[in-house]
């Protein structure tokens, strides 16, 4: 059983090459430049995880892997057209640096390159997996039109939100790590309870995610604190308020979102802990991971095969009591 | 043997439903829109028609045939944003109706359904046809930003063009024969024989298309005739005249095209005249046809067999003499 660090060591040399064609170098080069910007590569390294629990690490692994990762890759590159951003890990995304057609392109043709990666595994396997990336791939979709259709809408709720998170979010870890266990050998139930451990375990790391930024500690969190609230992000704190808060708070609430207050982070934040939102946050945060964690708890295989997984997930998401 | 005329029929009957959830309907009701505007859904049909000259056709050649019928709509919702063009088929683009970024998410929800239409195929097909659909998916991408990087180059030759026309028109047309072949149960060689009659009638059809854009009969032509020469579009017809005109000449066409005479049209159709670019280019489209016809000759069944691709041919490109 290999570590999450060791499996990403060994995922990072195995992807750390060229991806595309030469030419036409005005397509492909954008998709290099992209790729070489690295990133955690978690997704495909719950892939090999996902296998290890039942079995060893199987070639296929690999290319699904690396499908999963280019997968990734592409839906960043389209998600920084549709956000306008203008920077990813410190650097010019691609539109920014090769213009929006390219970098549409560029992304469409990386998504193709996926799926040819994907064809490159044993045909035993290759019915299952496709299906399973396609159900993914179009969960992240509809995750994302979610995502943007909540930024013009006044009222989300919780439920809603939620249900965006899994589909944006969560869905492509769990797919992830069932992608492995597939690979693995692993049977139905043992798939699904992997693939429910993924789900819940993305839950609790976005609702730590939502959590950190307006709470966090700014020497650890690494981004701005309360950034979340000067863009009006809708996130579990604020929707949590926004339901439960006195109806004169909620009103402040809105006023306060509305408007451009010098101390816009400190008084939301104030609003957030009067409703108690902090502790309800890392509660919910628990009930997921406790839910995550039952699911590992029941599947059939040896407990100390599970071990990289439970470590893994202690440290995504980090138990604040 | 069904005619192109009959086949079609058929696929429209059987490609006339719902392809999408209902929800999400902001990302689901772009796409289902988008189909009903129609089409000539002459790739699927090419896919039927090359499964039928060599077998009865198969069920999995209506869902391979709906695959590439998605990813043909695919490519025009995305090429629609790039060309940033208002209208298709008399109405609204998709991004002009709903906004760029759900035609983006819309273009690639429409990609990864025409994937999984296409793993509905029985296996024993799935992993020779994929990979096909992944080369040629390349290629069309290729093709398009070949064409992005066209416009905005001086100098472009005739044998650039030619292979930007090739990969952004022709390969998915003689993709969509080679599919049905192997669906059909072709050999090698005939597979290849089929595609290689596919690629040169698309380009007939290409060629056949610049010229009656500059050529062609006002009455029947359906659109603007000399939109490409308003518009500075490269073409064949152009792109000849650039490399065969006398030097004067050349300089000529430059200084007409970079400017905005009322007379445009007519001044370059003249140049073209003067260096029978409109002969060169008949004889180039019936090179090509010839050509695509020597290869549906070559192909080992019986004659009859070809009659409705023959027919096809001569209906897509007419000879002028």
């Amino acid at each position: 059983m290999q570590s999450f660090e060791l499996l990403s060591q060994k995922f990072a040399l195995h992807f750390d090459k060229r991806h595309f064609p030469e030419e036409p170098s005005s397509l492909y080069d954008p998709n290099e430049y992209f790729l070489k910007l690295g990133g955690k590569r978690i997704r495909p390294v719950l892939c090999l995880m996902g296998n290890e629990l039942f079995d060893e690490i199987k070639k296929d692994a690999w290319h699904v892997g690396t499908a999963i990762e280019l997968f990734h890759n592409f839906t960043l590159i389209h998600d920084d057209i549709m956000d306008k951003a203008p920077l990813r890990r410190g650097m010019e995304t691609v539109h920014t640096k090769y213009g929006e057609s390219t970098a549409l392109l560029a992304g469409d043709v990386m998504l193709v390159t996926a799926y040819e990666e994907l064809n490159k595994i044993s045909i035993e396997y290759l019915q299952s997996i496709l299906h399973l990336f396609n159900k993914t791939a179009k969960e992240v979709c509809e995750g994302q039109q979610m995502d943007m259709d909540f930024e013009t809408r006044e009222l989300v709720s919780l439920e809603e939100y939620l249900k965006m998170i899994e589909l944006k979010t969560s869905v492509a870890l769990a797919a992830s790590l069932q992608t492995g266990a597939i690979l693995g050998g692993a049977g139905e139930r043992n798939q699904h309870l992997l693939y429910g451990f993924g789900k819940k375990l993305g839950i609790a790391f976005q609702v730590q995610d939502d959590y950190l930024d307006a709470f966090g500690d700014p020497e650890k969190f690494g981004k701005q604190v309360g950034g979340d609230i000067l863009a009006n992000k809708k996130t579990f704190l604020l929707l949590h308020a926004l339901e439960t808060a006195p109806e004169v708070r909620q009103k402040e609430l809105k006023l306060i979102l509305a408007g451009n207050s010098s101390d816009k982070i400190g008084k939301v934040l104030q609003i957030f802990r009067d409703c108690k939102a902090d502790k309800w946050a890392l509660q919910l945060k628990d009930k997921y991971l406790d839910e995550a964690f039952s699911h590992l708890e029941d599947i059939a295989v040896l407990s100390k095969r599970k071990q990289p997984l439970k470590e893994l997930a202690h440290f995504l998401v980090k138990r604040e009591h």
